[in-house]
């Protein structure tokens, strides 16, 4: 079970609602009726527990399972151990997020101001917010109905945040206008000065920075994350964009809906995602570039070049992703080409 | 026109002024005494605004603008729209930035310490010093006149911040002496204790960090970067430095005057950059080596020897950039050679 | 000597004490009586400090030091100049340790509740701990003794730390369970949501992520580094690991007893480190992987692979560190032959 320190369980929930939750046919050793008590994973779940199914790495996993049923691909669902209870869909990962989510719903908020809280006097604030502990809300900011600033949080001045949306600890939003339901992880910085200066014999000059920071709805930014507000334009994240921790974006970048970068990828300056590009982890995207719609970026590749719509780079310095495997098939070759000489 | 929510315009400028401050001809279609209101992106510009071209990328932008006026290289002066002013220089960038800076000047520091701030009664503070909410200032720490700490900020005991330096929410100082005019974003963490130890085989042993960081003058400091203090050593920056997010800084590492990491980018311990030095974003740098004055590191490069002066590396494993170059047009028509073989 | 705004030297001691300290044999010009003020690197030592040698990059620094002793290995005592005390031990660094650690003790802990932290009615503090300005500790939490939380901590409910843990300025800790005698630097975040989430043609389905941070003792955790709780088993950091500053854990990470990750390093999500794994600066490992005891990862390198017990794998993508650098000596001969080729 979920430590109950950190969560609480709602359930037990019958067989025949978690079809429902996970919008799947009930299998195998399913009777309606049976009460389920928790979610667990594969290899720890009991009878009276489901797990899930979604990584093919684990099928021999989820043939030794002792849970009492599993939400499961159709492809898989033969492979289930006897006895197992099955809820068959072909989406089983988003199947078992939502079974979790009823049987553990985020907390609800307990709306209220901190004392210790700052809030401007010029601040509106909308129904139902929440303010934790030293958090900071500075002169005209809006915060929209039922939005959760946890402890430490400084919102500066002009910001505004829409309703829903959760600002975790000492994550700072200056120059930024947020959009609903977004979650903000801790230490996220938004809004910085842009890393803008012209080169010269005396120094560097600074350029002032005047974009802002445009985040949509239903965007999550990772712990630590850091986003520098644009030069002129603004930076923009479209909706629905998921951002992992340590994630770096530079001055004007733009991204579309429902990107998706992983820890520690970055996007220089002025360069654009279109919908749904997807920088895997560490990977590094160059200043002005576009990555069509679709694109992908293989973990720790770094793109010199755009990508075409719906295709996949990969590699130092990054190409059809196809391409950098046969290169290094190719390498494979050539070293054991070299070993050969060697021996012969 | 910047958003007024974040930015205070000083506007109207004549197109006068904006040559003397940018350094600049005027050209094309310039009057003199006409008004110029805001500047704006190139494609964003409208008849009363100034933009500026500095990248060749943008040249057709230029030429379809509808900006009143532009800040431009003579080589590009030609390019420009019919009726538009020209402000002509060589250094574009450097114009620009000094016209946003009088449009938009940085916002005037409000001395006053704010009252929950905690100061330490040893602590000595300069003339018009500010200091915002939940800033923790330690015992004997030194802050320079018209030095502004943003809320949450913790200067650690001893800790010496130059006149005119700002540090921004969230930041944490400590083992640190900071120069004149520094910009330290939020988030940084300044003076850690570097990661030393000896292994051993009852565990690792940690050995006493006992240096500091001594930061010099107009240096910059990027959101959530980490600079370690030194071993024994000092961890040394010198001035004019452009240090941008998430940047990390081994114990020892010493950099010149005016050396410009990008984000992401790492300098493992001990290891010296001469003046001038610039890392792209990503690149990283091992430990004990010597990057002499104007090496260069392309981005996401990994560097295991010394760069000589002036010279530019890339490639994992560095090396010089051209001879990256040519291995990678190697690697282009070995790929292509191996297809034909297929083929044939 | 180390600046005494920041270390408080508990000098002089004895080389015969330092020899005790350091389990080392004296020789060269060593009087067990004589008085050694200080500790100092060996280009800047003088007659009455004591230096180490652990690096052999740095012999001939060893051979013109002015040191009066130095903690040196048997391979590298001939190499002394005349007149220095030698403190002769075949862990050279270890020794030096224990002897700067002998001067310069960390400071000890004051205990006491600043009047501004924020302790909840629930939580359990043990003997002796220390919390900081500003600091938040929530309901249910349990810090062992003598437990040191700096300004600005937030400790969320139902976390425990263990007895002689200190953590840094300004580092968030929810659903975790941390062991004793822990360090973990400013800015730190465990415990965040993990990056989890179904992709799904209505947008992102975020799956709750229902674990925990398990953190064993005699851990150090990096600045601003950020560790995912698990997504159902626990994210899992066993005793004595070492972490550096910019880490990235994924969610379900395990990592045995001593793992070394070096800065700017990442694992992906499941991927487990088995005991004294080391994982160099901006190394990055896929997800749901095996890195087998004392297997190693060069800096920079992309893990895509399980590396077998003891071996080091290099390159990108990761190969043999033998194979890498062999393909690394081939691509250089490539290179020669086709200059040659274009001479000829």
């Amino acid at each position: 079970m979920a430590d109950p320190r950190f969560f609480s369980n709602r359930g037990p929930l019958t067989l025949g609602r978690l079809a429902e939750i996970a919008e799947a046919e009930l299998g195998g050793a399913a009777e309606p009726d049976r009460r389920i008590s928790d979610v667990a994973p594969l290899d720890m779940a009991g009878p009276d527990e489901v797990s899930f199914l979604d990584n093919r790495r684990y099928v021999a996993a989820f043939t030794a399972s002792k849970a009492g049923a599993c939400v499961v691909h159709p492809d898989f669902a033969g492979r289930a151990p006897e006895g197992m209870a099955l809820l068959v869909t072909r989406a089983p990962y988003k199947g078992y997020a939502r079974i979790a989510a009823t049987f553990y719903p985020a907390p609800e908020t307990v709306p209220g101001i901190h004392p210790t809280a700052l809030i401007d006097d010029t601040a509106e604030l909308g129904e139902d917010v929440a303010v934790g502990p030293f958090a900071v809300v500075g002169a005209r900011v809006k915060l929209g109905a039922g939005c959760r600033l946890h402890a430490h949080v400084v919102i500066e001045a002009g910001v505004e945040v829409g309703a829903g949306s959760e600002v975790m600890q000492g994550a700072t939003l200056s120059h930024c206008l947020v959009g609903r339901n977004c979650l903000i992880h801790a230490g996220a910085r938004l809004g910085n000065r842009g890393f803008g200066f012209a080169l010269d014999p005396q120094g560097y000059v600074d350029v002032p920075q005047l974009g802002r920071v445009i985040v949509g709805d239903g965007v999550e930014i990772g712990a630590n994350a850091t986003i520098d507000r644009g030069a002129g334009p603004d930076t923009v994240i479209g909706d629905g964009c998921k951002i992992d921790n340590l994630v770096q974006l530079g001055h004007n970048v733009r991204l579309g809906r429902g990107c998706v970068l992983v820890a520690q990828s970055g996007v220089a300056g002025s360069s654009r995602l279109e919908d749904f590009v997807m920088i895997a982890a560490q990977g590094g995207v160059g200043g002005h570039l576009t990555l069509h719609s679709k694109a992908q970026l293989a973990a720790k590749s770094g793109l010199m070049h755009d990508i075409p719509e719906g295709e996949t780079y990969g590699g130092l310095p990054a190409m059809p992703l196809k391409d950098y495997f046969k290169l290094v098939t190719l390498w494979r070759r050539q070293l054991k080409e070299t070993e050969k000489k060697k021996d012969g």
